[in-house]
């Protein structure tokens, strides 16, 4: 981590940067940890799906209110960190890139919760499986997306993330074929229904789970490269963090 | 807002006591702006769900933008607030909740954003306005509920807080009557099925929408009196917050 030119022109002490930088090596853990626990949370709720297994989707739904909690968590800790530290501009973008990426994994979980949920009335209705596997496939598509945005924020792969970020339309294309393949079986036939609705708001809280890879695809770029991901302009910190770093000097 | 002892022991200075209080007045502001343009594009999706006006739906689409730029402009001015004025506790608060509220504005956009992507697919189909009746009816509701809490923010008034979070059963039960209605609709005649999908997933939105009422009502509670909504502790600060100024003290 950096350890240059603070608050009012003066340079971080070493004790100041140190503390700093435990400061933020334990933030990265809790976001570690985080994305950890909402990987296992998705992998239960789609392992669930697929064996209609409720009790499994009841386990997914438990691990909510400790991902909640974490988010807050993180939340504290980077709010506290900024306060006592006072970091330079990369180092608020660090700062801010594990706010945003808490908020996303965040969300993620809730999706995954919303899965948990559709298991019991998806497990008491018999109906072929092949319709599942369509679900199935895009949430194994999905979880190795989250699982590859969070390596490339762990390791600082930006390769990685930027392929993440590249790799979303193949997740939409994915949902809306299945949506029309659910839609063509509930024409047929009526008592198909019910089934099919679960199944395409299953498959709607996977798609979006993908756009917070996506989101977290950003993230990265953004505390590595200092600009938004979109953006074409030239390389720089063009932040307002980096506009406060120069009225301090 | 506070301007007692803060970093390090000393007091704030007059100065940054006053700096301050200008930037906290001023991410209140942008959260307000924030709020009008999240409550314009919840009833200009409604509107044009209403009429099947699908460029009114557009137009509730197009504000999305403005509302991500606005959170983020929010995020780094609350950012840049704790590094140069050092707040105490509940100023911390008030920039966290801030955080907060900002992020469940920015997701009741999007929800909003949803809705005004299925007005053209639903205005092409033309099927018995009766149905729509449902829907808008769960939208006013939800809206009222979204103005209120922007209105307790703004003004702090505890109660009204605490009134969004206990109204949000009747959005829930309104939501789960509406879809099995649209349902029943569904299995009448296939042809219904598409149109009934689509608002299936409208009162979806507008559920969510609900919901983040909830969380900003929870966030207001919060601010103002230092503790989560549903803990049934004794009054005090019991974040981490308060235990930062202890140690500073």
């Amino acid at each position: 981590m950096t350890s240059e030119p603070a608050k009012d022109g003066l340079p971080m002490t070493d004790h100041t940067t140190k503390a700093f930088d435990v400061d933020l090596r334990e933030l990265t853990r809790m976001i570690e940890e985080m994305g950890r626990l909402v990987e296992r949370q998705i992998a239960d709720s789609l392992d669930a799906l697929a064996s209609r297994d409720s009790e499994l989707g009841q386990r997914a739904i438990a691990l909510d209110p400790s991902i909640d909690a974490l988010q807050h968590e993180i939340e504290e800790k980077a709010v506290l960190t900024i306060a006592r530290r006072q970091p330079m501009a990369i180092d608020l973008r660090e700062i801010v890139g594990a706010l945003r990426i808490a908020n996303d994994l965040e969300r993620v979980g809730d999706l995954a919760k919303n899965i948990g949920k559709r298991v019991l009335p998806l497990s008491e209705d018999l109906h072929p499986a092949n319709l599942m596997v369509g679900v199935e496939r895009m949430g194994e598509l999905v979880l190795g997306r989250i699982r590859q945005v969070l390596d490339s924020y762990a390791n600082r792969k930006l390769e990685l993330a930027l392929a993440v970020w590249n790799g979303d339309e193949e997740v939409d294309s994915m949902c809306t074929s299945l949506f029309r393949e659910l839609l063509t079986y509930m024409m047929e036939d009526a008592r198909n229904i019910t089934y099919c609705i679960h199944l395409m708001f299953c498959a709607k809280n996977i798609e979006r789970m993908g756009d917070h890879a996506t989101n977290i695809a950003e993230t990265v770029y953004y505390i590595m490269e200092g600009r938004a991901i979109t953006e074409q302009r030239p390389k720089g910190d063009t932040t307002s963090f980096a506009a406060m770093v120069a009225e301090k000097r």
